[in-house]
């Protein structure tokens, strides 16, 4: 064994202790409850991959950020995934003969990238993904924005919107102007700035692409026309939808957006999706280029500076991904949570349930002296065979003062009492820390009245 | 992005399909479920490790398995974690202060190693380990082997024992048979092979090892003296201790050993954990060289062959380990189960709960016609508000008997059917496939109906 060292974590990477894992598994508890509620399935992927499933596939910034593995009899070239999202294609077509089409996939874990640490930006971090393989209709777009609004309000958020926007349109947008390739590319990125630089910004933009000024006018006044109605309604949204396709009806392409999109806003509303949580973008670009139609960017809507965190959801229909593993490909859309922005808010919040604890430990059973020790054993035994957490006190020799001070420090709600009174009249005292409420009961009723203190 | 590749997952490395999760999920919630009732809290860390946290640790041989992990700025040498052990200890040293003593911790996670690829050995397993750091006293060994039968136990395992012995003792009877150093370690690792060669192989192994006959004669008496009680009882528990008590009396280390065991079994009864679930056996090692006392190993009681997997829970106490990354150790014991073999056994043996199908879906709501898809949406949000998990048929254009193959298929359990008649007079038909018990009910009482069938 080796000398003592500095226990230290990678740059980037966290220790959750007990209280974080107890919060972060109740958000993805109850999002995953969500998911499958929707049907979606859980899928695992390993955290490897071979080194060539993920290159190629994000673009080269994104590549430089990915942790290469090896062994040293280094066999293999391995990779921690990016993301949830190749590793699911890659599965996909491996596992296709096993798989019955549509395949509803959901998957909550860690993903890795080699990002400059700073606050709130980590190199382990959890992504939260429910996707649809085999469907090329409205349908799975429908569910994909439905399920991450009701996941949301799960959490209890009700003041966020889920843009959407569909990739088809905002290429007809561009044709329409007289763009295309290159400058196609550079005017999705032009507008993808609009929250950050405002109109003028992104009209600067452009004309440094080179863009006419005659065309500008026309393109900004396409993407902003679903803003100007400036609320969020379904009406609202048919009737930017309206007025889009008046104008852009010589452009296939949009014309093709408009339509899909005027699918989706139906689906969604016999879906029940809330209105107010619904946002037709025409500006919403989403930066992934592997997009093929709709696209949907959730974001709260918070005046607090402290919670301006970007996008809290995002995804969208990648149709042609698959066909990287496959022969032909398959329709597929997403959506993905952004899980760690999530609880940073509900930290910052409190949004978590008064019921969730910062201990599983329901109750401590405390021991008296070492002599009748094995009273508070056999307590603790039929406390737990009755399902009551129960945490055996465990160091000799402290007085029962320090003992609830333990409960206390750590957030135990009840705890029982042993003494010799107790063990010889057959009772328990049990006393509940929080409004100090004690009572002493039957050995018989002790699982009984501790629930009750627990309720 | 890249060509079309061939789909392909590193060596030793799974997928896990839904069927799959759902079925290791139930398996690690059962166990999660005990630990917590135990009182142990849930811990996470990172995946990678420094690989100075890592280095060291575990001896030459495993050594080389470790994965190493490198981004491409590479300012860190990292290692994907061996086990769950190292990073508890380095966790506990970092966190100290946030962490009130003792520290019950489990965690239940993915680990790596580069091992050759063969039938059920993976280089990405799970282990699930509960530990107790800062008690000295024998109450944490105790609950350490307790909460292990009791998992097991609430797995639906019963014919398996936890064999127990403690290191101290060994090395007393080493001692005491005129053995130190190099040649205690030579005895240790000739006992350890006694379940695969049998005592005259030992016998022969020591011999070779230079210990005289005389000796060897002496040792194989000690060890093998609480087998030949060959029952699984409190009372032969503390007649073998007793045995070897008046034996050993000189020897100081023995002594002690022989005190914490029976310490140890006397708590085992006051816990009520179950006496033919406890095996005392002195010539029980344990490989790993960092336990300092009582060590404990369960094995299946099977006489099936397939079912010889080795041992399907291993632990003990370790209390010099957390020294490496602080000034002070901390008395520490642990328990881990060994979760991928028990999994194999549950799947051969069919251990699961009927209740637990293979997909997470409770009824498929069918399509009619794309007329009226907008009623079938209807119905799958109102079941879905209602807590049902609920898949919403999405391909268009299908007949309702490929619907219903396609939920037979699935395992999806109930279909519901929203046709013309059934809209016209606002009911819903539900079927339930395993019985093709049928029920035409009035739309408002669809949930009620559908809950009943799922029943």
């Amino acid at each position: 064994m080796s000398q003592m060292i500095k226990p230290q974590l990678p740059k980037g990477m966290r220790d959750f202790l007990p209280a974080d894992v107890l919060r972060r598994q109740y958000v993805i508890d109850t999002i995953s409850a969500v998911f499958q509620r929707y049907g979606y399935e859980p899928l695992q992927t390993p955290v490897m991959e071979l080194n060539s499933t993920l290159m190629g596939k994000y673009g080269e910034d994104a590549e430089k950020l990915i942790f290469h593995a090896k062994h040293p009899q280094g066999d293999e070239d391995l990779a921690l995934r990016y993301d949830l999202t190749v590793p699911l294609v890659r599965a996909y077509a491996q596992n296709e003969a096993k798989i019955a089409l549509p395949f509803k996939r959901y998957q909550i874990a860690p993903v890795w990238r080699a990002e400059r640490p700073q606050r709130g930006r980590f190199r382990e971090f959890y992504q939260c993904d429910a996707d649809t393989v085999g469907i090329t209709s409205m349908d799975a777009d429908a569910e994909a924005v439905s399920v991450a609004v009701t996941a949301l309000r799960a959490l209890g958020f009700t003041d966020f919107a889920v843009k959407i926007n569909n990739r088809k349109l905002l290429k007809g947008i561009g044709e329409y102007a007289g763009l295309t390739g290159d400058a196609l590319a550079n005017l999705y990125r032009s507008i993808d700035k609009l929250d950050k630089i405002g109109v003028d910004g992104v009209r600067e933009e452009m004309a440094k692409g080179g863009i006419d000024a005659a065309v500008i006018d026309k393109i900004m006044e396409l993407i902003t026309s679903a803003r100007k109605e400036n609320n969020l309604s379904y009406v609202a949204a048919h009737a930017s939808i309206g007025t889009l396709r008046e104008i852009l009806d010589s452009n296939d392409d949009a014309m093709q957006g408009l339509s899909e999109l005027e699918q989706l806003v139906r689906y969604l509303q016999a879906l029940n999706v809330p209105e107010q949580n619904i946002d037709l973008d025409f500006s919403m670009v989403r930066g992934l280029s592997y997009y093929t139609g709709p696209i949907f960017e959730a974001v709260l809507l918070s005046d607090d500076p402290e919670e301006r965190v970007g996008s809290i959801a995002g995804g969208g229909r990648y149709d042609d991904l698959i066909g990287l593993f496959r022969k032909e490909s398959l329709a597929t859309v997403g959506i993905s949570l952004g899980i760690e922005r999530l609880i940073t808010i509900m930290d910052k919040r409190n949004m978590y349930p008064a019921s969730l604890n910062r201990t599983v430990v329901q109750a401590l059973v405390t021991v008296f002296s070492p002599e009748i020790r094995a009273e508070s054993m056999k307590l603790a035994s039929e406390l737990r065979a009755a399902g009551i957490n129960v945490e055996l006190f465990m160091q000799d020799n402290k007085k029962l003062g320090q003992q609830f001070g333990y409960a206390d420090k750590k957030g135990i709600p009840v705890v029982a009492v042993l003494g010799p009174d107790e063990v010889a009249n057959g009772q328990v005292k049990l006393k509940r820390l929080a409004d100090q409420h004690e009572v002493t009961v039957a050995h018989a009723e002790a699982i009984t009245t501790l629930r009750g203190l627990l309720a």
